[in-house]
């Protein structure tokens, strides 16, 4: 409850359950005059969009999106951008065998306890359905961003991983291949890895970096509100995200400070980025990177047991179209995110001194 | 600025340098009638306090909070909880070698091009003095959630690594050693180990743990603050952390939707515990856990050469009484973080449903 | 910019032009399980509607809402609640006389000079047709608090006031006379007088006081979010409003303590209501009664003398269907604000004590 | 409660009781860069002291403010400015008799049932003694926007009224006499109508006016954050506030349209000002002005009859050294409230376009 909106300035809000009439949003927080490519939100929606490979789930879903105010001949007025994204695809029968069942390692068990009353229709408001409208406010953020580059790719789909530092990587393969991955024989491997994994009804996880390049000096709130912190909130709130790391992260922690500490150069830019564009929760205009834990796909088409809302013990067998593995399809939603919490940062940033 | 609160309804803002007179804070929001222990609120203090083993900072901070208002005849009234620490170890001489200089690592840098003018002394908002005020402030959270039980302690420090589930752990080895680790013989080892790179004037990374125990169901609040997406953000806000997992975590990416499906027992409760205790952001009921990455220090007492204000290569040698691992004491730090969390998605929670 | 949301618990967000295709908003916040009367929404709608009566505007607006979420099967699910109006009377020609002018006294001048880009039609923003989604959301809050009573009513027009305290008023007269006041006589004063300015082509202000009974003891959110304050707020942001006043108001400015002092009787209760049913920005259980000041409506079907956006004096003549007076179609308006003020504290006040 | 901060980007959270050590507050958000006048605080502060004339209460505040963050060597840092004011003259002895008695027309009893549990010495929480930390703030909020000029003063007491626009007023008057009326004539009239009503052991209200002056076109924020229905509720805020209105206010109702529109000139600006220098929520450039309506003091020094909290009918007598009139001394605080609502939407209208 109350938890629909995100950011201090630059506020998206959400609304909408994956079979009911339509989802949507609010951006509230965009300044004027912004000149909107609608192509482009177009683009991004299609990067997420499912059907979109035979290694992601082939529901069709239009996804297309329709402003309903605070964009007047092309160019944002100041207003409230509302939009709404119609759910054309609802085949609300497909979910009739879950209404009282609880799915494992799915949201049916702690909406129903939370609520008491859910719309258990395809994960209802649970549904990672949602995340569409994050990447149309992304792709306008994006806009408002434009000499700032945000990429993401797979770095990781199970075991198989990139283990290169972004700096050695193509991103201009990513999107030349399904898997969204930044290496041209990797994306093949990782693409009949889970082709494999989806012949056997089953799914698997992966991890998802992203790298922001050119932000500005000064982007972040300390002390609570530090660029990272909130950058890991957006994150962790996308569907399946279990863990976040930036700049040496997790294995940072194996380091000494004399290894670890990045030293300057004259111009202020530094021979090392450990730090991963972030001080103190302050960008220091390097390169921001992160990496992003995404868990397996919980519906999985094989048969499972588990418990219906009486507490029985029930066999269910999982149905519909499904992601064998949500990292492809996750990569926008990942820049929607970090443009988010950019674009905020940067028109908070505007005000930190006179 | 204005990142310094955190928090819905149960909110901390916090103030201070570590080298001004006093930092401190308000907690608004605390519900009246909670009859408070001041001694448990020092005893935490004590954990969090500088001086108290041979492996963390000699500074003599006295840590000593005082409480001005909210606070009556020994319970809350329900208005807000200002207090203050003084600031009585300041020795401010001690930083005037980094006036002008930006040390590695550190948020010098990024504090003066973000604000042109700032506090050099010490850290200033940027040192870790800060989370003094935080641990005040979970310290009653924890009160508030008398029946919820928030344990942390440090599981690796470097290379050197506790490899076993929590639950395999004895969570009374914690407080008896100065490392703060749950494991009699790992806790010399590691001690050891950090008193050899304090030795060397260097520091060390590592990681802490956090298990949070008896939660009720339903705490979170979907979609953009979920559970597990705030605790992210509540960890990544203390000083030095690079990252956050929970439940299954970076592992998790590697195992297949079947091995990774948590199975309902008839209770509601799981057979395994991947997801952490929290499902779609709402918790389930079953232990939450997490980990959080700890950098190295940027402090180390070694010759380093870094640049002025004027972009000036000069040499500086760190002085004054560092922490040659941060972890220990942050243990306390990542418990009180917990508790905020844990309390504003307790109190919204009762609004959950009619 | 950003300044589309209102409330703290139980929050509404709207969007929406005038003469775009729709306007909406987003309800989050409201707690699961309510039953929802769609019927009695409708009957709100229908108060605010255009057309209604011959002293109204005659614009033909629908003003049927469609919800998009946050509701299934009739009750709410704790999520949030998406609802759109769509404009089908746009008219747009209507307004192209203005796309280049700045009436006097509205606020196509500010607009302009804030934003520098703006739907000029109709008002675009700045138009009351986004109180539609106010009256909405307010419906929604009456549910909520369906043991409490908000009544509203026309208490002046003009000079033509009624001169008597609520207390002495017959509230079943409202809705039965098209200006909603509360005395049949002057309903007809009224009415005449509202139609002889039309008829000049001219408009007129007027004075809406609300009662709200049923109140329960405890709500408001001292010292900056006092109930009175946050109902203050909540009427000024209605189009053309200029004041507000609860209890004795201004008149009570002109008593002496001694006798605007409220005594108690014996079960809490007090035997004079100067204090407008609120004690320190709290409700103590009487009724909560204000008044709210309404300018008269600037546009005006006469000609005028005014600027364009070049600073060049242009003559203009006011088109279109307005309002002669805009009391009797803000009385629902009046409502819902107050309702949507209640609610949220109502919620709020849940956890001022263990 | 969760009600003690005022503020969007400019926040304050005040903390504190009139009889506990201290209270004090946090400024988050004010921009770095702010060269403190701090003897401009002082003369804020003396202002509103007590004991400062004959006609208001006698008692002995020293109310001198330490800062103890967010300021370094006289300029602000950006970081949060957290101040405190000692409690200095707590006299508790003086409100033993009220402990357990409810005080009629104060808020006693409707924190006692909110909370369950208050401090009950002074007013507690409800005491005015918190505006202090008001006109601290303000004091900041006025340096930061010294370009522009607010202008506060009485213009009645009781029946006495300045019957004149405030374009009529020699404002150089206000602080020449203890009233701080704006004509020396009626200064003498209401000095002696106050004296005479404090010999009485009774109190009187009053209004006073406030000017903005040299405001930048485009302040505000609609449609709910209005400026002025922001300002509205920043008055409603302060202690024994009944009533708000801007512009034509109250008056504005009886008027036409073809009276009230306020006719453009070529520059922009218009011939009258009805509007009160906001159209449509945002600021025009013209003087805003408003009234704000002071219920007589509660705390009279003659016998009344109360309840205590048993229910029981009890005698009680005021005593200490109490305001006869509130206004005089509240002069500054809504001086400092209008400062902190100005500088909160200065900040967010450099964000309102590209």
């Amino acid at each position: 409850m109350a938890g629909n909106t995100f950011g201090t300035l630059f506020k998206l809000t959400t609304f909408g359950e994956s079979h009911g009439p339509a989802i949507g949003g609010i951006i509230d927080g965009c300044p004027a005059g912004l000149e909107i490519d609608f192509d482009a939100i177009t683009a991004e929606m299609q990067r997420r969009k499912p059907g979109q490979s035979a290694i992601v789930t082939q529901r069709k879903e239009t996804d297309s999106v329709q402003f309903l105010s605070g964009i007047f001949e092309g160019k944002t007025t100041g207003t409230p951008i509302g939009f709404t994204i119609q759910n054309t695809d609802q085949k609300s029968k497909d979910y009739s065998h879950i209404k009282d069942t609880y799915r494992p390692s799915h949201a049916d068990f702690t909406f129903d306890k939370k609520y008491g009353h859910r719309d258990y229709r395809g994960g209802g408001r649970s549904s990672a359905r949602e995340t569409a409208c994050r990447v149309v406010a992304g792709a306008i953020a994006k806009q408002l961003l434009n000499h700032i580059k945000i990429t993401a790719y797979v770095s990781s789909v199970g075991e198989l991983s990139l283990d290169k530092p972004y700096t050695d990587l193509d991103f201009s393969e990513i999107e030349k291949n399904p898997v969204r991955t930044a290496d041209k024989e990797m994306a093949v491997t990782m693409e009949n890895h889970i082709k494999a994994i989806k012949k056997q009804g089953d799914t698997i996880g992966g991890t998802i970096s992203c790298v922001i390049q050119q932000v500005p000096i000064g982007l972040g709130e300390p002390v609570f509100d530090k660029l990272h912190a909130q950058l890991g909130k957006a994150m962790l709130s996308i569907n399946a995200v279990k863990g976040f790391e930036y700049g040496s992260g997790f294995q940072g922690t194996k380091l000494r400070g004399s290894e670890h500490n990045d030293r300057f150069n004259p111009d202020g830019s530094t021979q090392t980025n450990h730090s991963g564009g972030v001080q103190g929760g302050i960008s220091n205009g390097a390169d921001i990177y992160f990496n992003v834990a995404f868990k397996p796909v919980a519906t999985i088409i094989q048969s499972q047991e588990t418990i219906n809302s009486q507490g029985e013990i029930v066999e269910m067998m999982g149905k519909g179209r499904h992601d064998p593995c949500v990292v492809p399809r996750a990569v926008p939603i990942v820049e929607a995110m970090a443009a988010l919490v950019i674009a905020d940062f940067w028109l908070l940033n505007k005000l930190s001194k006179l």
